[in-house]
């Protein structure tokens, strides 16, 4: 097994010592010139936060470690496939190499709807109540942007 | 102006003040029962967290104050349609009602990725190198975690 892909499920693994309660079985390993810059597990439900999968967690700790947004040179090492949230998370990261192990249709096996968030995203609409407002008023904010020096 | 909305691009304006070197122009809050739960704006450059969207500190905030990582009966503000990252995890926060103000097609167009993003998500090796390796390993812990009983 690759090594780093087994730190990775060994992440996932320790969800599964407290029964699954403080999250599901996901880990994900960030590396950078063939070291760990950060692991993580998915804490889902110990930290009541949504968005605290396996690959979102590590890159909030990569970021933190290496003091930096952009993690250009790091690969991730993922449990299973990630999902359109971490996906995303991903490519702002800059990350540009990603191993999986489980796929989004082994994840929508034991329960969970990757799959299902990956056959909508484009038409939220048929899911999501989405309603455009007042854009003649937030609209001015960008406009301003456009014409700001920024390290963006 | 909406009440709401008009709190979200407030919170976006706030990076103007610092001249957008903490984070881009975003805004959103998070609503329950008529009353503003949290809110806050992009904090990427801020905090080296490329996850930093102000829909995803919103929604951090909002589960650490509610303390539930369900966030089904509210409804969230943003200044500018959610990207990838941040509906999915709209998605699995829970929240079914979203308004937002630019589109998009406007964050393209001041040099943000959102709607490329959205083009790619379901073609992601078209733009990252994902490589499925160890699922005969990984695998392992879905078949565990299937059969545990669990609160996710």
């Amino acid at each position: 097994m690759d090594k780093f892909m087994k730190v990775a499920n060994e992440e996932a693994k320790k969800n599964k010592e407290q029964n699954f309660k403080n999250g599901g079985p996901f880990g994900a390993v960030i590396v950078k010139n063939n070291k760990i810059i950060a692991k993580a597990h998915n804490t889902v439900l110990q930290d009541n936060d949504p968005t605290a999968h396996a690959e979102i967690n590590a890159i909030r700790k990569a970021g933190n470690i290496l003091k930096s947004y952009d993690l250009s040179d790091c690969i991730l090492y993922t449990s299973c496939y990630p999902c359109p949230m971490c996906l995303s998370a991903i490519i702002w990261s800059n990350i540009k190499t990603v191993y999986y192990g489980n796929t989004k249709e082994d994840a929508a096996n034991i329960g969970f709807k990757d799959d299902y968030i990956y056959s909508i995203i484009n038409n939220a609409n048929s899911y999501l109540n989405l309603k455009n407002i007042d854009r003649n008023e937030t609209i001015k904010l960008f406009e301003e942007f456009s014409k700001s020096p920024t390290l963006y």
